[in-house]
């Protein structure tokens, strides 16, 4: 029943490494890796050069191979590999969740066209098995949110600002020095990083194909002195939260800094660990932490995608074909704190409903619900940080709400 | 692919009632219950009564019954009805886990011989999936250790007593008198429930079969005004903490209350809640959090185990198939802080190594390294009280060292 697979990976980076040895060690599985694809000619490499080769097509059209790995930086380029490896019936595993993000519809047709399976554990939260779960183990029961952090640098940072009361400007330049972000910083600190993630989560927790364009991202970047000293007087935390829910027909979605109570569950997240919250009928509640990154915990969700593998097994996107059809919306207000320096431009009239402000000497801030379009238009300009309430409060409009 | 089920349930009680409304409640499940056979013939029941028989032959017999689910009380009736329909042809689904405990190699053999199923996700606590994911999702990661809490009875009572800062006693007397405790409450308190959930567990993190007498529990019955005085004067909390863990060959594992101090991921895990925390080489520490009991959270699980029949799933027991061979030890010794009053008999050549003692007025106590085997005979007499310090230590006797 089972099978022996031969693989060809494409990146010999952190993942691709942690994965070459977490196989090397492992009992029980029937795979073995016959080539990476790397791009740089002139670098040392751990392994004899005989298992490398710098041509893709020497494993696209080895007949030999039976599954591609794809663990590349290159969203683009890893959409090619993985499209191509389909067409000539390979099965793929990837952790690319830029590039799942962005394709994530046409890589469902593709599976559908040439009947081959795409796995991607990895590219959500590392090594907790959450899609897996959510294909799996959720797909009876009715579930009415995701929510969590799915970005362990952010957690990070966000850490070592409140357990070790620096200053919030000092602490993102250090984490970034220690090399804690990606090799694009923004995409961890500005929140996209998340919310590719919750674009893949969204699709295997309601069965939903959202364009990541959609979906708005807020991150910790704006984050000021201010903010810092409003939580530490009211006992909070901030954490960059990630959530999804269902609401009269329509799917819900952002990633945005939170204030957090001590007993919310998302409280005790610490460092780079990764959680995720999951709302089931009748399951209630579920928490899963572990970690987010990192050559193992990536490595070992990848091996599992290849374990998975040699017993045939495929996401079935149950929540799409059983499903009742969902929309993405952003018609909604939510309750936010708003600090803002004195030459952003913010105004009364900006809230859907103004629930009161503060100004002092050096901060000012405004507390209320606004639409989530408007938050848009705020992450853009420099100066204004934009915090939700620890109580989450979303509602949808008026107009959205009749048609639902 | 999907096959349409048929179900006769044992039991109707808050499981078998969950279950028959999470049924009704979801989509895309091809199955449905046929018949419940209860015990009681007065009782008033919310379905027709064209539902129920009180002649388990008349589920057991019935040629057109594929699945029976087992949801009764009485382990030895349990057993007896699983054995008969594994023989009968049926898959059998089951949230026993004192039967389980009891018959696990016996239940492992008549699936292989009968060529039939039985899965049982909602034995061990509850909602939260752990047991599919020791099967499939770890199954290529060498796993180190499990642990956790498993009974959520006794840790709403350890959260209120260290949360209101009660009296022990009266907050068990509380919690009983709450009906929170099962039918009988001692195999929450003393630690048996959670027992039998580790034996399990042991199963598929470890490939080996345990019987339940040969592991230790110690419960939360003895606990002390003089313990929780530690406990606050030095910051901690109290969990009933379950373990397993490999090490030189050997698997230990234990139940007992262990002090936790604040940052441990234990902490946090409140009320009834259930946790299992699992750390393997590659994919680092992991917890999972969820409802361990109740109606709907355990219905969930075992409604998740027959929309899995309904795609022929069985668990492999991987760990046991490919696994070294390892072997369940008590032989060793573990850091204990041992509280007793005047007439209890406990001197300083009891332990293996003696790390100090105190006495007070009203309370002594004495810390170090004691033999499990010490424990087990302490467990018995009343007036000892024996808590985990918070670094677990455990040191295998140098006799069994020799051996690995």
């Amino acid at each position: 029943m089972k099978k022996n697979l031969k693989i060809g990976v494409f990146g010999f980076g952190c993942v691709g490494q942690g994965l070459y040895h977490v196989l090397q060690e492992t009992q029980g599985i029937k795979a073995e890796i016959k080539k990476f694809c790397v791009k740089n000619k002139n670098k040392e490499r751990i392994l004899d050069d005989s298992f490398f080769t710098f041509d893709k097509d020497e494993i696209l059209n080895d007949p030999d191979i039976d599954v591609v790995v794809e663990l590349i930086d290159d969203a683009n380029a890893a959409f090619e590999i993985v499209k191509t490896a389909l067409q000539n019936g390979k099965a793929v595993v990837t952790a690319n969740k830029k590039m799942l993000a962005e394709h994530l519809e046409e890589i469902y047709d593709l599976q559908q066209k040439y009947n081959k399976p795409v796995l991607y554990e990895g590219s959500v939260c590392g090594a907790i098995p959450i899609i897996r779960n959510l294909e799996e183990y959720y797909d009876n029961d009715t579930l009415s949110s995701i929510e969590g952090i799915f970005n362990g640098s952010t957690n990070y940072i966000l850490t070592k600002v409140f357990e070790e009361r620096k200053s919030y400007e000092d602490s993102l330049r250090k984490a970034q020095e220690l090399g804690f972000a990606e090799s694009d910083p923004s995409l961890d600190v500005k929140g996209f990083d998340a919310k590719y993630k919750l674009v893949i989560a969204i699709a295997h927790t309601f069965g939903v194909f959202v364009k990541p364009e959609d979906i708005i991202n807020l991150g910790i970047d704006k984050i000021n002195d201010a903010d810092l000293k409003y939580a530490r007087e009211n006992n909070l935390g901030i954490k960059l939260v990630v959530r999804a829910f269902k609401l009269n027909g329509h799917v819900y979605g952002l990633v945005a800094p939170q204030f957090i109570e001590s007993n919310n569950m998302l409280a005790s997240v610490r460092n780079e660990y990764n959680a995720v919250i999951v709302q089931g009928a009748f399951s209630e509640r579920q928490l899963f932490v572990g970690k987010g990154a990192g050559s193992y915990p990536t490595g070992s969700a990848v091996l599992s995608d290849i374990s998975a593998l040699t017993y045939d097994y495929r996401y079935e996107y149950k929540k799409r074909t059983q499903g009742t059809k969902l929309v993405f919306s952003n018609k909604a207000t939510v309750e936010v704190l708003v600090s803002f320096s004195q030459k952003a431009q913010i105004n009364i009239s900006d809230f859907e409903e103004f629930k009161g402000g503060y100004q002092g000497k050096e901060s000012q801030y405004m507390h209320g619900l606004v639409a989530l379009e408007k938050l848009k238009v705020w992450a853009a300009v420099d100066g204004i940080s934009i915090i939700l309430t620890p109580e989450f409060v979303l509602v949808p409009s008026k107009r959205e709400a009749a048609l639902a």
